[in-house]
């Protein structure tokens, strides 16, 4: 148990109202418009733009406002506004927007790669006005006629700051994300954010491309199909995402995104010359076997990992959760710690202490 | 539509009579104890044997009976014998068998493996009452405990044969799958289903292996797991099968898994490679997105397959189904054409004909 009352007493305790009613969303297709439904049934004034109005009647039938141009999304002063166009798009309608968006509104964005992004925010001048946002959410599909506000529920984001990042405008966003969509989210650096999601994401989308254009070219495939059952399915299932998409990302990321697939291309090949090995009555045969075996225990940490979190039980109760403080001068590394412990936030209670769930397992 | 008149008339009609009332298992593992518990379900009597008797209580719970020995399995005379423990203890279980099973009884496997058990079950003396099979179903988990008769709900199998199988044979084990299972089966021989399982389920394993050690790996693993979502929970799915399992598996396979996984190696080193090359702003950096491009298209033809799959509806009829005939003395070759076209045995109806479900999409 945390005890909290020392914390109350040390830290400054504003209490926290709630300040982005009106979030504006740029883009509506299978995240902006599952985030933009989400926001309306949690009772937000939720206004948004497309660049393809046919898709406008749908969404005023499910309470989503709209607007003609990006112009127009930015002059309605929303307290929030979040850009949620393709990747490929971010940094042109960044700068239609460095020109008329308002200073009184926080801007944050749901792009699968942080560090470029920051580059086109700095260079259309919103750079103080700006989060970076990824909700770890999302499938195969897109659009917004495949858009859903369920793929919001329990989801986890990274927000991503700098040393320069204001705290009351970080503070605005945590309240959309926890409050507004009853998410939780990480706060960590760009670099962490686009490092660890080539490994949990990017490498995965490549490989199982891979994968099923090895299928797609072997002669079995009528066979080798059919008889594919479970496993291979799941493995190649974000092979069937929009391969623009998928490209795009993996480009934005790509100095992370080559190390990290140099370095599974090689344990892989290491594994294919033990199988010869240990498939041959040699003098290295123990040995081939041997480290087989050593690579298959490799994966033992990520398996106890998996174990632990299949019994991790949400709390019903908030008595449970942790109490982080955090300082006017230091609270970017302070909730960079805070995440690099498997902790996630859950809420800030006041502009300097939040609750967090520790959901550790490694 | 397949016209059926013809056929009829000009092939031998014998009706099938269902030949495998006695079912015994050896080996009440996940896979073992999922058949036994369907089979029971659908009504066939099962007799089992497996090395650990403390589940032999929960096992006569759900009607399965039970004997002390393989031997006493082998002696109890059953129409079909199953072989389902581990892939490690096959041969063994084998060598024992060749002295006491009976003429009468079919044996028939379960491992994922096919060309090095055909080669056990020649040594055991066995071959003439011999048909490979590999049911397409399975999970992470292992053991009775976990076992359960859903996991072979509209399975399909391979059934593995060669030049001297057995059809009266083969039609009994046919019986087993299609009316004593519910399930569906193509007829392969032994090295067009090692590849293509090598394909669609080994290399996977071990992809999923590489993918889950990385993570386990990185200094970035805190942040890195708590960021996965729904693609890298998919991907490694399999990696947190028992490793010796899977280790088992591959090294049974090794030259094909071995071409897969150097194959899959390449590609992955060659996209790092293009990466490095599209992020620099070289004079090769055009050439190297077009070569990203074609490398994200080169799955194409898988996701037009599975769009067709996701189309597919199982008719509710017997009409649609088509209809194959097959001769004395060329059906296993005839049984595998049949497959490459993409077409799944439903039952045979006579000794010579069968219905199959086509589901191609390639």
């Amino acid at each position: 148990m945390v005890d909290n009352t020392q914390s109350l007493s040390a830290r400054p305790a504003t209490p926290i109202l709630t300040s982005a009613h009106k979030i504006a969303v740029a883009g509506l297709g299978l995240i902006g418009g599952s985030l933009a439904r989400r926001l309306v049934e949690r009772g937000r004034y939720v206004v948004a733009w497309d660049i393809d109005e046919s898709l406008y009647e749908a969404a005023h039938s499910v309470g989503i406002h709209t607007v003609d141009t990006i112009e127009n999304l930015a002059l309605g002063k929303p307290d929030v506004l979040v850009l949620a166009t393709p990747l490929k798009a971010m940094s042109h309608v960044l700068s239609r927007l460095g020109a008329v968006l308002p200073e009184t509104t926080t801007l944050i964005d749901v792009g699968s790669v942080k560090e470029p992004l920051r580059k086109s925010v700095v260079d259309a001048g919103l750079a103080r006005q700006y989060i970076g946002g990824h909700p770890m959410t999302g499938n195969e599909l897109s659009g917004f006629e495949c858009s859903d506000a369920s793929l919001f529920r329990d989801a986890l984001w990274a927000l991503c700051v700098d040393d320069h990042t204001d705290l009351s405008r970080f503070l605005t966003v945590a309240d959309v994300v926890t409050q507004g969509l009853g998410n939780r989210f990480i706060c960590i650096d760009d670099e962490t954010h686009d490092r660890s999601v080539a490994l949990i994401s990017h490498v995965p989308h490549v490989v199982a491309t891979a994968l099923a254009a090895l299928l797609s070219a072997s002669s079995d495939r009528q066979i080798a199909g059919a008889l594919a059952a479970g496993s291979w399915r799941d493995m190649t299932r974000v092979s069937l995402t929009d391969p623009a998409r998928t490209q795009a990302m993996v480009e934005e990321n790509a100095q992370h995104v080559s190390q990290l697939l140099n370095d599974i291309s090689l344990v892989l090949s290491q594994q294919a010359q033990l199988l010869l090995a240990a498939d041959q009555s040699e003098v290295h045969v123990h040995e081939a076997c041997q480290r087989l075996t050593a690579f298959f225990a490799s994966a033992q940490p990520y398996r106890n990992y998996r174990a632990a979190q299949a019994h991790l039980e949400l709390p019903a109760d908030n008595a449970s959760l942790g109490l982080l403080d955090v300082s006017d001068g230091n609270w970017q590394a302070e909730l960079l710690e805070s995440a690099g412990k498997g902790q996630q936030i859950v809420r800030f209670l006041t502009t300097h202490q939040a609750q967090f769930l520790e959901v550790s397992g490694w």
